[in-house]
């Protein structure tokens, strides 16, 4: 059972040029946001009604997401959906044909459990899929 | 006020492999599908939570989005966010110095009001801009 989109993340090249058009021009409120050396990444968190624009800025341009970035330009990165039960939805999309990035779910520091489908089995988007922690 | 994620657009080369996909795989069901033939396309609508994944089959490849599809590949096209007062809104980007590609809002058959925001304002994203019309 999918939920809802919990976000839509955007690849941006300057955190501070984004917001400028998302929250500024567009009027987004920021909820938060978030310096991750971790996965390389400062991410800004825009609450859009049960969703979250996500502004991803690259810290190093070596990394995954910046070469990303060098190669296909800024953008829309992917789009996660959630799930109620991450391990049925894998077992679903497996059987299915679906290659996954992450066969096995990770976790977050808070509790989310995560994984990522394989663009290529999802004709070309970049599908993320969360399961949130119980209340 | 921007309300909620209306839609993410996905734009793809066949509906039925598309619908393999999101549909037979990760189970979201198909509300409707709209053949299209004045904007050249087909397109499923698929509800998730309070938004909608939208699947965009262009018909002919000579078209606006046959030829994006044939230039960019299939993938995430644009995103739509639902706001309460188009009007208002477009005033504020414009006062913000942001680009729209039509700067008056085009009026869909049953009344929603709509504009594009050019992606060069908005950092490699097509904007969709959405006026639900009053119930």
């Amino acid at each position: 059972m999918v939920n809802r989109i919990n976000h839509v993340a955007i690849l941006v090249k300057d955190l501070e040029s984004a917001l400028s058009f998302w929250r500024d021009a567009l009027g987004l409120p920021v909820e938060r946001t978030e310096e991750n050396p971790g996965e390389n990444v400062n991410i800004a968190f825009l609450p859009v009604g049960e969703s979250e624009i996500e502004l991803l800025e690259p810290i190093e341009l070596d990394s995954t997401l910046g070469k990303h970035l060098a190669k296909r330009g800024a953008g829309i990165h992917h789009v996660c959906v959630e799930v109620d039960d991450i391990d049925a939805t894998i077992e679903r999309l497996k059987a299915h044909g679906v290659t996954l990035i992450n066969d096995e779910p990770k976790v977050r520091e808070e509790g989310t459990r995560y994984a990522f489908i394989h663009p290529r089995s999802a004709l070309g988007v970049l599908v993320e899929l969360y399961e949130l922690p119980s209340a």
